[in-house]
């Protein structure tokens, strides 16, 4: 198995992005990270996105985003896993390299999700059709019942989930691209709109339209492109029960800690070595709940986390640099690809008023629907 | 790079299946390929399925799938591109056993058409939205425009076009597992409906629900699981223009031409080596483009293909002995990896009245859309 790099990135602003389609976000974040390369031709494109078909009636993006990009001829395929989606786009991209079968493969993820669909109804599909969405559940739904599982369980209590939403928000304003370059405090989150108790409007990722692009090669071939190259040393993929209902704990996403233990065995590491991560923020509660099945932090004592300080920036494991979802916003099929750019940047120590000192190992985990699926990778500065 | 094979095969019937729900005719299909290889476990699972979302409401169709399977935990994802879903799930599905990130992989393929959504529009999201879709084309108006520049170029008839349904349904009334099991003559199919002119409605392919499965490993372990394993030597995928007023040539699939050219290049194989082949009759004008872009005939010379005999059981390179997608079923997603099937049948010898005689190399083509994506697979008798 050859040794892959990530030599390259490019991402749009997150935001309500009303003048641009879906098309032209690809090509956008496509076209920064191939000039940041200096590359005008690829072997093949990944690109992930959760639901192109019902936000804008277009299935078959694969060949949509070549073509447009000015490259139709190149192999290209959509890979999805609802919010996992531009995760396991870099799985599939790192295997295509990894087997030899392709030398320069662009790994994009794009959604668009601001065009006049309904977008809970849509980002619904995501879970168990027959049994929740069927039923009438959306996510803030979903995931309002794993922050009462778990403040039941631990008791996890408002304020704490709160507390995840600010260190969000104060990261995301030192994030050029992020959806939003606010900063907000406890008070603000505590007394925003009850969306699906007890998650409020201030603990819930917003609707998104934006892309993210890395560039991989085997690293053999990464000086070519890049001073910096980031080596891709772990790649962990699991699934788990699709309905909530059929988890063993509800406030437990063994999926994501199945892929992570994938991913630290790949790497040969651990979840002590790892200097940055961003996770699967779609609520509040979801980033408690990613740092526990990571190992991050011991089980049940997420909650402390960022109260604490241990997971913002100068704290013992910086979680979310970027502002993660919840700040910089979630287009659900590019949120995967731009995690891995965060990282790409910190390991390059590229991340400006954000950077984590001297950062070597770097993880990435992207969920789809309440936690039925979970990607994790590890990148290592070379 | 590891050798891979295919050792073991599933799939359900095609047809309108209204008493089986998507999961089941993934688990139906699957559960056939499993038992046949003597397993009850994998390290992953790739799903081709080209509009779940839009069909039955679902989306995240991997972790379902594996759920449903009793597999919860297993690495899933799905893989798009139309109606080559299929096809690339199993380009997917083949870099991850050549990489050697896993040694036991499933790829299928399903498809749920016949569930109230509206299949003809569901479809026509394959085609460009903005410059297609949106103006009103569907599918058999987009091929009907290949079909009459494929007339005025080449000057193929009617006639000739009914030739390959009439080829079709001879084959597929063989098998057992078509969705239309009757013999078609010419004279009905050149008075059946028009659908859009010159497509009659024995020109198209139905609208179908099944699922297909196959099981991949790396070749030094496929004698565990089978004495007669295939092997995967050729994998090529290209993409073409989206639009087909963009094609330099709207009578000539020039993604599928560089597909093969790929696949026939790793395989180290020509077109005059190929004894069976299943290619992508979505209409009967598409075989005629898909045989002549492959290289099986002359290029303007497919019109002859299916009068001659030279494409039928008996003939110089039969084609679409399975019945193709016109008699056989096309249940969108499926499709590329029920190929895969036939031709996999076909080099073991078990093909029974389909059986090509001596057959050691075979060729799947699966293409998406108007032909802006195709992927081309050649599998080896070992």
């Amino acid at each position: 198995m050859r040794e892959v790099a990530i030599v390259a990135a490019g991402m749009t602003r997150f935001g309500e992005l009303w003048q641009t389609s879906l098309r032209d976000l690809f090509v956008d974040a496509a076209t920064e990270a191939l000039n940041a390369a200096g590359v005008d031709r690829l072997d093949a494109i990944f690109v992930g996105s959760m639901a192109s078909g019902q936000f804008v009636g277009q299935e078959h993006i694969g060949p949509l985003c070549a073509d447009h990009l000015g490259m139709a001829g190149v192999a290209a395929m959509r890979v999805e896993s609802a919010c996992a989606s531009g995760g396991m786009a870099l799985r599939a991209g790192f295997a295509e390299v990894a087997s030899g079968l392709s030398d320069l493969v662009l790994v994009a993820g794009v959604e668009k999700m601001n065009d006049g669909a309904d977008a809970t109804a849509v980002l619904a599909t995501a879970a168990d059709q027959e049994t929740e969405a069927y039923q009438g559940v959306t996510f803030p739904g979903l995931y309002a019942m794993i922050a009462r599982a778990h403040m039941e369980t631990y008791g996890t209590t408002e304020e704490e989930l709160a507390a995840v939403a600010v260190k969000s928000h104060r990261h995301g304003a030192l994030n050029p691209k992020a959806q939003f370059g606010r900063v907000v405090d406890l008070q603000s989150v505590m007394t925003s709109t009850l969306v699906a108790d007890p998650l409020r409007l201030l603990h819930c990722s917003p609707v998104t339209d934006g892309a993210a692009a890395v560039l991989l090669c085997p690293l053999r071939d990464a000086k070519r492109f890049t001073d910096r190259p980031v080596k891709l040393i772990g790649s962990g993929v699991a699934t788990g029960a699709m309905a909530l209902a059929d988890r063993a704990d509800p406030a437990f996403l063994d999926a994501v800690q199945l892929s992570a233990e994938r991913a630290y065995r790949m790497a040969a590491i651990g979840p002590g070595d790892v200097h940055v991560a961003e996770v699967h923020d779609c609520f509040s509660i979801a980033e408690i709940c990613c740092i526990e099945a990571l190992g991050l932090v011991e089980r049940g004592h997420g909650r402390h986390a960022a109260p604490s300080g241990e997971t913002a920036l100068g704290g013992r494991v910086p979680v979310n640099t970027s502002g993660g979802l919840k700040a910089k916003g979630h287009p659900v099929g590019a949120t995967g690809v731009a995690q891995v750019i965060e990282v790409f940047e910190q390991l390059r120590g590229e991340a400006g008023d954000r950077q984590v000192a001297d950062a070597r190992f770097g993880l990435t985990q992207n969920m789809g629907g309440s936690g039925a699926s979970s990607v994790v990778h590890i990148l290592e500065r070379v």
